[in-house]
């Protein structure tokens, strides 16, 4: 049997380490074979992608540099990783995935949604997930979590209109998708565990 | 005035750093202020991803990766380097551009026509060359030159059948392109001086 695909998605500091801890727990819990993975990332090729496109340049990195990088990226791993995993019958756990280029290159960056569109037809081929968390966080609230954290990369040093473009595109997204769940990752930390905990519960419950 | 889009095209082994040194002569000897570039690469991050997609690496690398890092390097290239020089009145000296991809990922890699034509909407964006100077050459010929200039990349090794789609490709779009000019590269090396020179000087002549 295909395995299954569980993305977890959100502002920076809105806590999608925790969720992925609590995420991994769950899967172990029920016993079912996964692979962990992040974007950008998750190959040798795709991490040297990763650290390019995030650290800081002497020049003005373009928009369309930037969105082409993380779907590279995204195209080794999908290759490399996550299908493989998926065919195999592992189910796949993912520390952001494409409604993440959706939020930040399209939402923040404000680049075209047909760009997206035909980048997500070269690169996705059909691959949707089947289960994205997303955590909604104000982003004055997650950068000031994420700036306790230390040094923020090239993408994180951004105006806080660019989060807030991204935020609203995060909540298009997840209004408009059958397999999105929102989480008020604003709660407290308890309220957000219990409230990922019973998402993933019942998506377990309904497919195991 | 906007500067003038000149591009040297053409298989390993083809002689596209001789050509580009008889076209810098030429643009020399007329006093045309122009900037050299080759793809891909041309500022420090785009030869970042240029070092990154032809070095060798343990796990398979994905035609789609491929493709889009070469585009994300063209992006890069373009945004700070070829529009800047064009739009100040430079013209700009290419060692490849976007017929590399068509040829290299479309006809080598088999990828299709439609993904590319996709990016180049992305990236392009209208830029088109003033002149292709595409240097043609029989692949095993090509590729026993380059062979005697030491190791191959990672594209570089592909079977001579990728190389012979590739050259194909070329050939069809030099036949359909007004700007494409077809050099015999196989010639003796004063003939391919002396075809190359008089192309350059006959698009000279009309543009100057």
């Amino acid at each position: 049997m295909q395995g299954r695909f569980i993305v977890i998605e959100g502002l920076e500091g809105a806590g999608k380490s925790t969720a992925m801890g609590i995420c991994e727990q769950a899967l172990n819990s029920r016993g079912i074979d996964f692979v962990k993975v992040r974007e950008p990332g998750g190959t040798p090729l795709a991490e040297s992608l990763r650290s390019l496109v995030k650290s800081h340049h002497e020049e003005n990195v373009a928009p369309e540099t930037e969105l082409l990088i993380m779907y590279a990226a995204r195209a080794q791993l999908i290759h490399n990783v996550i299908k493989p995993a998926l065919s195999k019958g592992q189910w796949v756990l993912a520390d952001r995935h494409d409604w993440s280029s959706q939020a930040y290159q399209g939402g923040g960056r404000q680049l075209p949604q047909t760009h997206l569109d035909a980048l997500a037809t070269i690169v996705l081929n059909g691959l949707t997930p089947d289960l994205v968390l997303y955590l909604d966080i104000e982003p004055s609230l997650g950068l000031s979590r994420a700036r306790g954290r230390g040094e923020l990369d090239r993408i994180e040093q951004e105006a806080i209109e660019f989060f807030e473009r991204t935020r609203a595109k995060y909540l298009s997204l997840v209004e408009n998708a059958s397999f999105g769940v929102k989480i008020d990752a604003s709660q407290s930390m308890t309220q957000v565990h219990d409230d990922i905990h019973n998402a993933l519960s019942q998506f377990l419950d309904k497919v195991c």
